[in-house]
């Protein structure tokens, strides 16, 4: 499925970002993640109010996510076996989580590191380039913001009136709300991008926005100006990848168009080139029909494909992978 | 200084071991530590209550020290300046301490690294081994016993009648005493060695003990039975090291000469080859002579050599280093 020279960027975070990493990486080694940064629950969100960073557990993810990669193994195992044993250990141990009963209970090793890395350089971004030269690992990963950012809902359904909204702040508490999230802000708002991150947009090939927790993982990255700004003038082709399933919580009984719709109602104008989702959540029919309006207001087209590990609600990296291959193919 | 095909393994703890390891790498890049596992102070105290590990403090030090030997860097840069920068940096990493209030002020990323790697093998020799991979270290750093140890000693001057003693537990507590330490044991007593750290004692050139805490870094060598018959068997040239200041605490008031005494007390069947002081701490004449007796003991030959950074009371490695090679080379 190799692309040739093929520069990706893909925006996300947490395991939806994983998958598409995971996915990236059968087609190039060129691969840049830019990661959400607004997380504040268990390991990251302990971090981040103990030593006042960016929380790294997203970052974290992606690392792993491209160091062990099965395509990226593959690649290391051909020119340097003992590097692809390394690998694949470290990808493991990055994400190891200390066990025990104490201060520690919890965190994954690699959030330590990157964070002990960050307070000492100063610059989270520093301290992932470190990190990738220490593993070698192909690609980059960088924050979609150099503030640690909080994410703030206006919720309805959480009172007897459904018409009462109220404000939910922080990520735990709006990836978990019993309500219907209508509309997300970020704090501080309109932040700063990083500005390695929108040139690494700019660059690519192929620019991917989710899957992933929708609200607080993919909506965030179009609430950065500059980010969007970088979005919608990057001549990379633009994928879309609409969640398998609606999470609990946040997005409990979303429809596909729905997860659209929201996104819509956040970045009118945004434009990106395919909404890719899973032929098994969307009947043929009427329900595609909407769908394929509800792209539209995308300027996208509708791409509908096998895209599921069967039995699951989590995208297949290899079938995602053809997936995009394709469609950079039909070009 | 370099001597072809040299094997050196260095006993001891602490700052003192992290001097002698600094000294040995401008002999030969084949160096091998074996480490005290008996602190129960600081960061190594709370990860050790609170995962029931070794301590990881004293071998995340001489890691650093050998991958951030000044010798070490130089040997890297001739051949690759990159992994030069990239050693002194994360030599440097290692021993940082996350700052703050919370629950990771304090400990060292180093510290934390090595425990996630130990609790994650399960074998802290595994885990040290897999850093001295990733980090690409010449050398080796192996702990003195397969599990934490607990320092007791019997200490006099503790009460208003000096011939009253009383024992006291843990490193800590030992090496801050205001009392004169008599005698110390390890809980558990005679605990099993380190086989790979047996074997490089046997295997080596050369062998040091010491400089270091005396009760606390130095004399626990000896009291792990299959490490004393491995220093008893080798066919190594073994140095002795003796403090060049009596440390405040555990051996306030101590001379040189006391310093042998009480090793020998706790190991009388130890030999070795070579008893090594700062020309300033003995000064000649009668304590001199009384230093020779001493040494006679271990069957030892008294070197007295200028090995002091001046002005201070701590060893100048590029000095240890020139007094080794010249008692090698004599040979």
């Amino acid at each position: 499925m190799r692309i040739d020279g093929l520069k990706a960027t893909a925006l996300g975070g947490g395991h939806g970002l994983f998958n598409t990493l995971t996915a990236l990486r059968y087609l190039t080694a060129d691969v840049t993640a830019v990661v959400t940064v607004a997380d504040d629950g268990g390991s990251s969100g302990r971090l981040r109010a103990e030593l006042g960073q960016i929380p790294p557990g997203d970052l974290r993810m992606a690392l792993a996510a491209l160091m062990g990669a099965p395509a990226a193994l593959e690649d290391r195992r051909r020119t340097d076996p003992r590097a692809a044993e390394r690998h694949e250990r470290w990808a493991q141990m990055l994400q190891h989580r200390f066990g025990g009963y104490g201060a520690l209970a919890g965190h994954p090793i690699g959030n330590l590191l990157l964070s002990g890395l960050a307070e000492m350089t100063g610059d989270v971004v520093a301290a992932l380039d470190q990190l990738i030269d220490l593993f070698d690992v192909d690609g980059r990963v960088l924050p979609m913001a150099n503030v640690p950012l909080v994410i703030e809902a206006d919720v309805s359904g959480l009172e007897s009136d459904p018409r009462v909204s109220r404000v939910i702040r922080g990520q735990v508490a709006v990836a978990t709300t019993p309500g219907k999230p209508r509309r997300v802000r970020l704090i501080p708002e309109a932040p700063g991008a990083c500005q390695v991150a929108t040139e690494a947009i700019r660059a690519a090939d192929v620019v991917t926005l989710g899957p992933g927790s929708w609200f607080s993982s993919v909506i965030p990255h179009v609430l950065v100006p500059e980010q969007l700004d970088a979005l919608r003038t990057t001549s990379a082709r633009k994928m879309l990848f609409v969640n398998l399933v609606a999470e609990p919580g946040e997005t409990t009984g979303f429809s596909v168009e729905r997860h659209l719709h929201v996104l819509h109602a956040h970045a009118s104008s945004l434009r990106v080139d395919d909404v890719i989702v899973d032929a098994a959540s969307v009947p043929a029919g009427l329900e595609r029909e909407h769908l394929e309006r509800a792209a539209d207001r995308f300027g996208a087209r509708l791409r509908v494909s096998d895209l599921c590990v069967p039995g699951t609600g989590v995208h297949d990296p290899a079938k995602t992978a053809a997936t995009m291959a394709a469609l950079i193919n039909e070009n």
